[in-house]
Formats: structure tokens, C-alpha cells, sequence
């Protein structure tokens, strides 16, 4: 029973069906009917003009977004445990050419304006430092945690005020406006988001996520990137199906609120365990090593994590716990009912 | 009837099913059980150990290769009209880091001793010059032509006798191999080559390719480049299905050959056209516009090309044919049919 | 008697003293009350307001100005022997981050509006060619020629209508300058130029050149770069003075015309065998082997050069003759009595 | 009466001399005959064969050598408040092609194998991270500390256990050679270091430092990097120059000993004020705000630096005092007496 993550399950019927439906010869590349009908598609879900380019990656959709955001001498503000900086195999230093991650604090890896200027404020306006050019949020963050939109708003206002720019890492993106119910504008562009990594893989794609940016010059730009980074697929009509399936008719959503009530139903049987509110689908708790064993006796697959206690004793660590669109109410229910009796 | 290109040509049957067969979870990234099967897959295809990687997109198998082949201060020579130098929106100088394309000319796109060398004995052995630390050849070549092993073998001496590495662009070596009848390994380790881009996109495949390098310990160093060029995809069994349905019982051939017969059969119905032998499963032929208009008008899809000739009068140019793997019978005969009665 | 280059020439005496005034300690970086007179000191000289940043390279200088007008993804088009083409080491690719040259021919590496657009008009628009964002030219070329204002004016209204920066390499702009008799302003800013890189290290500095900005708004930018780079000096008042040096009073024509009409007097020996009309300080000569074996019998040293002709018979090649503000009025008068007796 | 820092002191007389003796016109970049001694001077300065090469200020030194030791998708180990991490504009993240640094603690801006492994062993080995492959130390550190012979052969142990290349900002290896009185190799090549910044402005140098390989090999490469960055200046000449009155005669211990005394003569009037050990030429001293407005009345200049104890209530911060190989001995006196007084 697998809860090690959602990036690798399966893919969703509906998705397969719209690759099937996409296999006869269209244009190459970006030209083919599918692709054309991608800005439209999320112009409506976003309710704003936006622009979408489909990436088969994550950490591609992410660097190309900094890359046009930030210059090559300049830093971008993410917190110290954000993807981008833990996750990535150095990617944004190769798609900004260089420029610097400026690490932040935040409990549940979530930034706050107060965390932001921490870092920014102390950095010298001269052209000894690297000067701030963006910053860079996680949607639901690497700990589950969802921003409101006013968070979202707070730190958009910040950005403005500074200059900045404002990326979203949103591989959950689905998660997180589950979650909180609102519309996907309001913790977008209405909340100062400039770029939004939009997450399919982790949702029941196979291998296509939407860059939406919502300042539509910064699309022309991307565009002449993305070929430049050898990610526009020859066939790209698959890549685009994948995300057309995905927001027409909510499938989006869908999956999310799946994946989400399987977190919420192992969060219930272990409120006190949780080193984190259950936002999204993920689940860290605190287990001691017997606890971990006894589990995976029990079949279940999972991820160790560390304590976020530095001094935890040996022994007291914890596990992180991964729901996906199609977890098996059966498996969750086995799960929660195994941690319950710990 | 759709002579564009084999870039955008429908998946193969048995490629669908290689996909559908992956669905269920597995290890994310490269760590499934399809991905662990390529090296193995590839050094028997090849008749030598040999590592092999699967990326998206041909752009990103010759842009890795390049980069590990080349410091950011060296130079690559290929021809001018290389799919690197030409098609590839500048991503060499992305993933190289600004190394150089030294440019050398040869008929058909093909290089010979003689024109990289021509390129590079001129070049002064200092600081000053950026000097040459590679080659690069496309097999099949841009305008259909199939390099000889022997012909390989010859740049592949060259190289060695001045230290150069040498990578080929396998975006139709299928078609090469298939015309040439020689094993794989002849055109490529035994004659010097050290890093494959073998194409499987054009070929029937939906997104995937495959470098292939022949020398393990550039694996090692390709594999941290590609994560940081966003493209490790998280369901990478995706990927490796693929050319695992390819090169297991010989899809990749039968396909080329089909794409290749499709070739032959225009080809031999307007001999005195041609701009170039055909050799893969491209038809270069000279076409005034008016008779350009005339196919189109009978339904015939394909890309104007620029003459040869330089100084060709105007409205005496040429046309790009292009057959894929599933071009039909039928269409194919019409067009053969079409040309011959111009 | 030394005819390689103007690049080794002593330094002048203003120039040293200027370097031993500015020997008190000041401001560090560019902070000093001498940097701080450099941006009014060009813009007098220029007739207009620019910023003027002291860098110690004409590499450095050309590079960071590429760098502020292209983007990485752009190219660049320049003379297939221009300086940053053939003798840069590849450092445009480095400060660029990868952008590409796009090589345009024209006699006596002179550029035209037509060699411009030979080049930039078969560029496809699309994400797959590297479009032209930038021209560079050299003033005086590497042959020695000079444009007049109307040539470049008329390369500064394509890059206009194009939407092209344009960056003038001048190396030997004073020799230009001198040779043109015309107003700085009229070959630069008013000709379209956004950019210089104005050489004081061949006309009698030691290692600062400047980088002229003629969009205030660049200045900005490349403030950040030249840091980035490690050209910012801790004692740029060293650099700052020898510029001041050179611009005030004239000295940079005053050097410059000496280098040119020493130039002129070799010229006047050998007219019959000059490559290129001589208007700065280099002269190229034909000569056969044994001409220039007997030249150098006589103490002179000098380059040899590759005969412009492909076709030339061995042993009939070419000199380059380079003056300097410093070359001794007699060697000059026996290197062209020598010449004339050959 | 300066104490700001010793980047923007004075020239020494005898760099002067050097300077004057170097004005011939000789051959250009580094083919000269004072470049063609510096291998030499430099290896019988440190007891081994290393390579010598001017570059013009210690951020292209540091970052040369960080791109020799470093490929573009690793890491470099350095002190959180290093040199290169905060004062070089992003410098490291250009030269090295985007690595990353990985930023470690340690007191006085000194690191230990302990801060070093504490960064080093929770990096997972696989692509997803970025790993390290070298490590900077500075000597002495931003903090005036020195490292002895046992420290940095510590880290260099380390370094070689991990496969880690160790570099050396040497910016004030004068200072810490003199003030550690061993010979330059124990605190180098002896104890690990493959590549040393070797620093000269700040020591009576007007605008060259060199960068020493003792790793013959990586001259070869820096060579090419150094002149792409474009930091080869033609006259390089009076770079060389600089260096040989450097370390010919010692005249670079000989003033770093004279900067040490300035500062342990202010050290001595305020011990109880020191917020690290003086060992090199750097004293950073508490002061309450009216002490420093004090100190500022009476004449002195320095930079205000923050408390290194984050909670010290307002006005209660520290100053940096810096003294130079020419620092008044009158001055110094009337600094110490000052401080005591307060």
C-alpha cells in the first residue's frame, strides 16, 4: 500500500482517453488544435486573460517562470525548504543562469511578509549583493499547508511595493484550492501571482503541467525558452490534451478533493501526532522508529522524514504520508485504523 | 495527405500498449522497474555496454550530449545546416553554457574529413580562438542522407587523431540503420562515436528519445544534468515504455523500413527531381511554383524548401516530402502518381 | 622595430601622471571623485548625455554591452571577422549566457545594410531560429576602414526598423575618429548606436577602456553585470584617470592621429600593394614570402596575413602593419623606404 | 584619517618603480617577459610547482578558480558570511555557470570540518540535490581570523576524503602569513588547497592579484576561462609587474606586517571591546551609537557593522576598523588613545 508520494501514480481514465482521442497527425509542436485551446481554457477557469504553455515537468514549468521573472544577476526570494531549492538538482541556477536563491523562514514551509523582508531588508542596494527580483511561494506548500488568499494578497502587496515579482509553485495547486474552496484567481492573479507552475502529474497526468502566466507579455518571452530548453515536444497536442482533460469539467478538482479526504481520513486517527495542519494531501506525523517498523510490517509504504525538533532524541522522528486521486478508500481506511492503534 | 513531416505522425499501436502496461505505480522518476531495463535493452541493440537515458525531446538528448561532450568554453563542429544549429532556438549554447557551433559544409548536410577539418586547421592553438572539443553529425542528415560506416569511421578517426568527441543526431537513425542494413554498432561505438541521440518521436513514439552513451562514465555526469534541465519526469516508466516497445522485437526498423519504402516509392517516380539521393525517408525535389500549386490543389500537404542554387530564378524552387512509418499506401501512390504526371 | 600591434604600446606620459595623482587613497570601487567626473566627461565630448563606465578590457567592454542589449536566447549579428567573432575567446557566449553571432560578410569586415539583412531576412519568425535582437560593428573595422557617418547611420536606421540594438566596438574608434574628422556624436548616438566600447589601451592607456551607454537606463543594468563579472576594481580611480587622461584635452585624437598618419606615411610607400584602403592605423600589404623574409632581415616585425584571395598561390600572402600613437617618426620613415625598395 | 578599509590604500613606491620599469612596449596579454616569471617567482615562494596567473581584481580570482573546481551543477562549501557568498554580486553563480554555495557556519566567519560535514552529510546522493564538489575557505576570514596550519589541513583532510577541491580567498593571505609566521606553502598546497587567491590590491597592489594553481593541470583550463571572462589585458605586463615587486623581497609580508601592528596596536587599547581576536589587519570593536559618533568627530572614518548578537538593543552595535600597509603610525596612535578614552 503505497503512500511514498502522488508523482508517480497512475494516470487518470479521462486523461487516457483524451491522449487516444489526440493520436491522429495534427501541427507539430505548438500549432495543433489542442494547444490553441489552452489559453482560452484556463482564461476561463482563471477568470482572466492568461496565457498557458504546456512543460512535461514541474521543476521546467518553475525555472522557466523564474527565468523570466528574475535576471541572471538578481535573487529570488523562496522559503529554505521550498522544492526549488531542496528538490531541483540546481535547475534555477541553470534556467536563470546563475541567479541566487535567497533563503526565508516559515513554520509548514509557508513565507510571510515578515519572513520576506527578513531577508530582504539587510541586503545592501549597492551592486556588491544580489538584489531581490522575485519571490517564489509554494501552493499547497512542501509541508501541505495552504495559503489563504488573503496570505496569498499579503505577500502579493509586499511583492508589488518592493518590485518584485510573484511566482507560484503550485504542483499541488489542486490541493490547496480544494482545500480552501475559493475560486483559483483569488489566490492567483486577483493576489498579485505574476506566474503559476499549474500541477497535472502529481493529479493523474502522465507527464504535462501548465505554466499559466498571467502577464501576458512574459508569454512571447516563455515561448522562445521553452523550445530553448528542449521542451516543446514534437507532439505537443499530447501534452496539451493531458491539460484540457484535467480543467474541463473540474477533473482538477475532482481528483484533488479525493486525494485530500484520504489526508483528512489518516489525519483524523492521529490528530496528535500531526506536526502540521492537514491542508492538502499530505501527512507528516510524528512516529518513533517501532512505530515506523510496525507499520510497514502492516504493508504500508511510506517516506521517513526528520523531526522538526532539531533535538529530538534518537529514535523520535517521523514519516510523511502521500494520498493520490486514486488511493484506495480501502488501503486509507487500514491506514488510519493502523496508526490509530499505535 | 500530410507529407509535412514524421514529427507530428500518429503513435504506434504497440507503443500505446507499452504505455497503457505502465499505468500501475511504480518507483518515481527513474527508479521503475521499464527504466532499469533500458541499459540492458540498449547495449544488446548495440552489441556493447552502454548507458541510455530517456529525455522528451530530441532538442534535449543532442543538448545534453553536446554539454558533456564540450566545455562551456569549447567549440563543436557540425554542419551548417545541422538541426543544432539551425532548429533548435539556441538551445546548444543554453545547455553548453555558450560553447560555440563551428560551422562546416558538406553536400547533403553531411560532413566530411576534408570540411571539418577545412573548419578546424585554421583555428590558432590559443587563448584568443575558442578551439574545438567536439563534432557533431546528423544520421540520417537533415536532407535524407545516410552516412556509410565507413564514412562514420572516417570522422571518428579524425576526432580521435585530435581529440575531439564525437556525437551523432539520431533523430531518424533508424531510417539511416534501415537503409544501410549494418548493425547499429557499426555506425556508431565502432566507428568512434560516443554519445547517440536515437530518435523515437518521428518514429512512432509519443515523447520519448533516448541518449545513448556509449561511454558509462558520462552517464553519470548526464544524469545530474538532466534533472537539472527539468527533464527527469516523475512517471518516467512512461518514457521507458516507450523505447522499450521500440527497440524490443524490432519496431524501430520495421518502422523506419515502412517509412523509408514510402520514400522510395515518390522517389522513384521523379528521379530526375531529385535534389539529393534518397536515402531515409525524405524527398527533396525541384518544383517550379506552379507545380507546387498543382499537388496542393490535389491535396498534397508538404513545406516549400529553398532551392540549392543559389541562383535559381524565382519561381523555380523545391519541395520537402517526408513519409512517416504509417504514411498510407494509398496517399503515397497518389502522390508518386502526381509528381510523375507533372 | 615593432609593426604587431598598437595592444603593447607604452603608456603616455599624461596618462601616467594622471596615474600617479590619483594615488591618494579615495572612495573605493567606483566611488572616487574621479569615476564620479566620467559620465559628464563623455557626454561633453559625446554632445549628449551617456553614461561612461571604465572596464579593463575591450572584451569586457564589448561583452557586457552584448550582454545589456541581447537577451540569452538572441543573437547578435556581426562581421565574420569582427573582433568578438574571431579573437574573444568565446566570451560573448559566456557574458551573454549562451546568445548567438550571427556572421554577416562585407569588405574590409564592414558590415551593410545589405550583409545585415542577407542575414536576418531567411531567419524564420518562430521559436525554433535564434532571432536577431542586436548588431555590432567595429569603428575603425579589423582592416583598418572606417565608416563614415552616412554608413552608419544607415546600419543604425535597419537596426531601427528591425527593432535591433546597435554596439559599436571601437577598439581604434579615435583612429576612426581622426580619420573621419567628423564629430564623435555623428558616428555614435546620432547614428543610431547604443552602445560603445571606446579603447584607450591601444591608443596609449594601460588596462582601462570605456563602456559608453547612450540609454541612461542600461547603465543601471551593467553596474550590476561589470561586478558580476569581477571588473569592478577596488581602486577604480586608476581606471577612472586614465580615461580622464585621454578625453580631456584631446589626447585621444592627438595619439590616435600620430598612430594614423604614421600609417599613412607607410601606406604612401606601397599603395599598389594594399589590401584595403588605409584610414586608421593598420595597413595591410601584400607581399611574398621572400618580401617579407627580407623585411624582417631588416628589423622590422610584424604579422603575417592571410591573403584575402582563397585562391592565392603559396608563398603570395599578406602583412599587417599596425602604428601605434608612439611609433618613432624614423622607423616608420625606414619601414616605408623599405617597403618602396622591394 | 581613513580606516574604512584597505581596498582603496595608496599604492606602494616600489609597485610604482615596478609599474615605470614595465612601460617597453613587450609582447601582449601574458607573452611578455615579466608574465613568462611568474610560475617561477610564485613556485619558490611556496616550495612547489604551481602555476601563477595575473587576473585584476580577487572576486575573478575567487570565481576562476571556483569554475576550475567546480562544474556547473555542483556546489561549493563556504562560510555563510564568506566573501564570495556576499560581496560579489553573484559572481560565483555567473563564472561557475550557475553552482550552487552551500552555506555553512563557523565563528569569526571560520569553518571546521564539524560546520562543513553539518551541510555536506544530509545532502542526499542523488540528482534531485545539488552535491558538493569543493569547498572556500578565506584567509584570513572576512572576520580578521587566521586559520593555523593544523585548521585548514583539517578541512583539507576532509576536503580530500569527500572528493572536495579546496580553494583559498587569500584577499589577506598576507596578513594571516605573517601573522601565523610559517611558510606560505604549510597553510596551502601542504594542507590541501588546489587553488589560492592571491591577494595584492589591498596590500600596496594597484589592480592585480594572482590566482595560484598547484594543480598544474587547471592552468590550462584557467587560462582560456580568464581571457573568455575577459580579464586577459593586453599590457598584462603591468599586472605581472605588480605581483613580482609583490613577492620578490618580500615586500608582501613586509607590509602586511605593517598593517597587522596598526591593528594590534588598536586592538591592545580596547581589548574588552574586541568582538573577535585581532590577527589579522581588521579590529571590530563594540560601540554604543554616541561612541562612534564620538570617534567620528575626532576625525576617524570606518563602516558601522552590526552586532553579531542579534538581540543587542538599539544603539548598541560594533564598528569595523581596518588599517593598511600605509596606515599612519601617527593616526593609529590617536585611533588607540581615542578608543581607550571612551
Amino acid at each position: 500500500m503505497r503512500f511514498f508520494s502522488d508523482n508517480a501514480a497512475s494516470v487518470h481514465p479521462r486523461v487516457w482517453d483524451a491522449l487516444r482521442a489526440a493520436d491522429s497527425a495534427d501541427s507539430a509542436y505548438d500549432g495543433d488544435t489542442l494547444s490553441a485551446r489552452l489559453d482560452g481554457a484556463f482564461s476561463e477557469l482563471f477568470g482572466s486573460d492568461c496565457a498557458a504553455l504546456w512543460v512535461s515537468t514541474g521543476t521546467a514549468a518553475n525555472c522557466l517562470a523564474l527565468a523570466a521573472l528574475c535576471p541572471p544577476h538578481g535573487g529570488i526570494v523562496c522559503h529554505r525548504e521550498a522544492h526549488i531549492e531542496v528538490d531541483e538538482g540546481g535547475a534555477p541556477g541553470f534556467y536563470t543562469h546563475g541567479a541566487k536563491l535567497l533563503l526565508a523562514a516559515g513554520e509548514g514551509a509557508k513565507l510571510t511578509p515578515e519572513t520576506v523582508t527578513a531577508v530582504i531588508d539587510p541586503i545592501r542596494d549597492d551592486v556588491h549583493q544580489v538584489q531581490p527580483h522575485a519571490i517564489s511561494i509554494t501552493q499547497a506548500t512542501e509541508y501541505g499547508r495552504a495559503y489563504s488568499p488573503a496570505e496569498v494578497a499579503a505577500i502579493g502587496a509586499l511583492a508589488k511595493s518592493r518590485g518584485l515579482a510573484l511566482h507560484m509553485d503550485g504542483a499541488r495547486f489542486a490541493n490547496a484550492a480544494a482545500f480552501l474552496g475559493c475560486a483559483p484567481g483569488e489566490i492567483t492573479w486577483q493576489a498579485g501571482v505574476s506566474a503559476l507552475s499549474f500541477g497535472c502529474v502529481k493529479n493523474g497526468g502522465m507527464n504535462a503541467e501548465a505554466l499559466v502566466l498571467f502577464d501576458p507579455e512574459l508569454a512571447g518571452l516563455v515561448r522562445y525558452r521553452r523550445k530553448r530548453a528542449g521542451h516543446l515536444h514534437s507532439k505537443g497536442r499530447f501534452q496539451a490534451a493531458q491539460l484540457l482533460a484535467m480543467v474541463q469539467g473540474g477533473l482538477w478538482l475532482e481528483n484533488a478533493r479525493a486525494a485530500n479526504a484520504a489526508a483528512q481520513e489518516i489525519a483524523g486517527a492521529c490528530a496528535d501526532r500531526l506536526l502540521y495542519p492537514v491542508e492538502a494531501n499530505e501527512v507528516f506525523v510524528r512516529l518513533i522508529d517501532a512505530e515506523a517498523a510496525s507499520l510497514r510490517a502492516q504493508g504500508f509504504d511510506f517516506y521517513d522524514w526528520p523531526s522538526p525538533d532539531a533535538d529530538a532524541p534518537p529514535g523520535r522522528g517521523a514519516a510523511r504520508l502521500v494520498t493520490a486521486w486514486n488511493s484506495d478508500p480501502a488501503d486509507v481506511g487500514k491506514l488510519a485504523r493502523a496508526i490509530a492503534a499505535l
